[in-house]
């Protein structure tokens, strides 16, 4: 007699990306005649760039003949796109990463969600507060967050690092001791970012206390002030202590392409001396087969010229309009934050209003669709995201709407 | 202080095509003159059909374009592959499968891998044996398979069900009951069938003691004999009892495209009425984020017209190889089974060698690769698997080789 697991029936609601896209739908065949425009998901408009198509063209060519076909893709991705990897985001910053620390992946989404599997039920996890869901649900689903106060909004097992107005959005050195922290700079949601000094504390503390960091860095590309670090592994110490995630989803538009990689360093090992690396390996040749060649091919030429110089463009493009969203909205008299290093604005819900109130408002009174802040955790609530991912046109004609209600 | 999943480290050695490549590279760089053949892993070697190249190069150029680009997937997966699949893998055979119960993956490696997470840890799983090892190893992995036994090579708390020539390499149901059984048909690795009056009673049999059937009909599109099921729904019940995976590896070669789908039926529920369905919805939504557009358009192609006509010419050629091994060795006085329903040819090894003996006598011997039985369990020892996954070519050079030592 089989029994599920009951640890996925503890998680309250579904996934929040789902509840907007039904509220949306509802409302949009209720009004079928209205134009809504959606700033909520982070999901890219821009078309891949002509580089990165081109390539796809070629490899597909490759796919329909067999002296060019490729099978089943080395375990760890293809070393053409891991060579280009470590040069351009690492070597190029001055960080040493070997190949075999890279694994590559069909997203970061993937990567965030299961690289929970090779630690132990019993570590504890700390998140900041509001967090992207994926973090704490997929150690929800694994049994490590012990029991869920419907009206707190907070699990009893997982550390809240909450990040507010009052700290600048940048979470601080938790009281408890955690096992495994999450950090994801530029984040999402706040589009906040800590600098490099801010960092290296984080990983001064997680090697104190041989706690892990897994650093989701998806939304690095969008990166604008000096002092801001690229990776974690300009901080001195952490390869004995973090593991990176990174995405081609926001910086080259692969949303729907499907590539990321995993960076985890060799030094990087539990007290007792058990090396993460090969059990992250071991997971991707068990449970894993590999990123389609034609998208690793893809990936490759991300890092051409043309391919950096075109999605260099592409971010330029988003971060116009993002500021197009963080200065209307600062002359409309809300309190802004984010957009300067990251596509997303942060901004407080007027009149006391919750942030399904404001969402409710917003998509009822300007058809635009943005995030409730709740929905990334409790000390979310009465804030609000807007993506820079539209066109720009939508993000104007959004913004003006906003302005005039 | 962090501590890793310690079931990681109950695998023993590493993954059988790991171990095996690793080999292979050895024997090649000590023997760099020698010509060696791969029929060792299961890996398709004919490359994209035509219909599929071009739905390819046509779906790349949409992502070109804004008006046509595509970001995130659906959470399940495009509805016009998900129709194609509902109304040609199942319709087209007199099932009744709805669009909501098709999940659209990246391939059956990841779905037999993660299937599992949406059972409790105290379920008992049963195997064949010898068995695809993903099936086992996934299990270790969460934690649900108790002791190994470096000896016997059998866990403690695994079902084993043997398949030997003794049984005609068809599992019997097991005295002990399990929560989850494993099934693979036509099988890898050894290549047989069973029909559908031996599948009804494992139907019946689950439904009696309330398991789960996790069955992989990966090969499917290799059956060749009227009396063997093509999917676990045409048996009377399966709907309340059985997953079914599938994949688009085999019967269209996107080995390194990736692409799958799993049916799980809404009808399946536990003992307490917990609906599967939902479960898995959940997992994809959480923890996936769907296959690549492209490769979802050129899953679609492969159900149209050209799609059909060109794969069953791949799928035919392949089992001309398999004819052309299974007589090659017959008639060199091997025990051969398989390769009439599948691209898998299982034979016992000669002279009571050991499957890794064997392995190796091949390999420098006739540099030929193919896979010790015994990788794929206890009862596997003293078989050895070949696929018909070559080139012709090549195939008859490696029988010719066989038969001339």
């Amino acid at each position: 007699m089989f029994k599920v697991n009951d640890n996925y029936l503890k998680l309250p609601g579904s996934y929040l990306f789902s509840t907007i896209g039904k509220k949306v739908r509802a409302y949009q065949e209720a009004n079928p005649d209205k134009e809504i425009i959606r700033l909520g998901i982070g999901d890219v408009t821009q078309p891949l760039a002509p580089a990165i198509i081109d390539r796809l063209h070629e490899a597909v060519s490759e796919m329909g003949v067999q002296e060019t076909f490729k099978g089943y893709a080395p375990d760890l991705g293809y070393e053409f796109l891991r060579s280009a990897i470590v040069k351009n985001d690492y070597n190029a910053r001055g960080v040493d990463i070997a190949i075999d620390e890279v694994f590559v992946s069909d997203g970061a989404k993937c990567d965030s969600g299961n690289i929970q599997e090779i630690f132990s039920l019993d570590n504890k996890i700390a998140v900041c507060d509001p967090v992207y869901p994926v973090y704490v649900d997929s150690n929800v689903m694994a049994g490590r967050t012990g029991t869920y106060d419907a009206t707190t909004g907070l699990w009893s097992d997982v550390i809240y690092m909450p990040c507010k107005e009052e700290n600048g959005f940048a979470p601080e050195l938790p009281e408890e001791t955690p096992d495994i922290i999450y950090l994801c700079f530029p984040n999402n949601p706040t589009g906040a970012t800590i600098t490099k000094d801010q960092l290296q504390k984080w990983v001064d503390y997680a090697n104190e206390k041989h706690a892990v960091i897994i650093y989701d860095a998806a939304y690095e590309a969008y990166i604008s002030e000096p002092d801001v670090p690229h990776t974690i592994y300009e901080c001195d110490g952490a390869k004995t202590c973090a593991i990176e995630l990174r995405s081609f989803s926001k910086n080259a538009g692969f949303t729907g392409t499907r590539l990321g990689f995993t960076v985890i360093p060799k030094e990087l090992k539990s007290a007792d001396g058990v090396a993460l690396n090969p059990l992250w390996a071991r997971r991707h040749g068990t449970k894993y087969n590999g990123a389609p060649y034609i998208v690793q091919a893809a990936g490759e030429a991300v890092y051409s010229e043309a391919g950096k110089k075109q999605t260099g463009e592409q971010i330029a493009y988003y971060m116009k309009n993002a500021k197009y969203i963080f200065d209307g909205l600062k002359s409309a008299g809300y309190s802004v934050s984010g957009g300067v290093n990251a596509p997303y604005i942060w901004l407080k819900t007027p009149d006391g209003m919750s942030s399904w109130e404001f969402f409710d408002y917003l998509l009822e009174k300007a058809n635009v669709v943005g995030t409730p802040g709740s929905g990334f955790g409790p000390s979310g609530e009465g804030y609000f995201r807007l993506t820079a991912f539209g066109t720009y046109e939508n993000t104007v004609k959004a913004i003006d709407r906003l302005k005039a209600l």
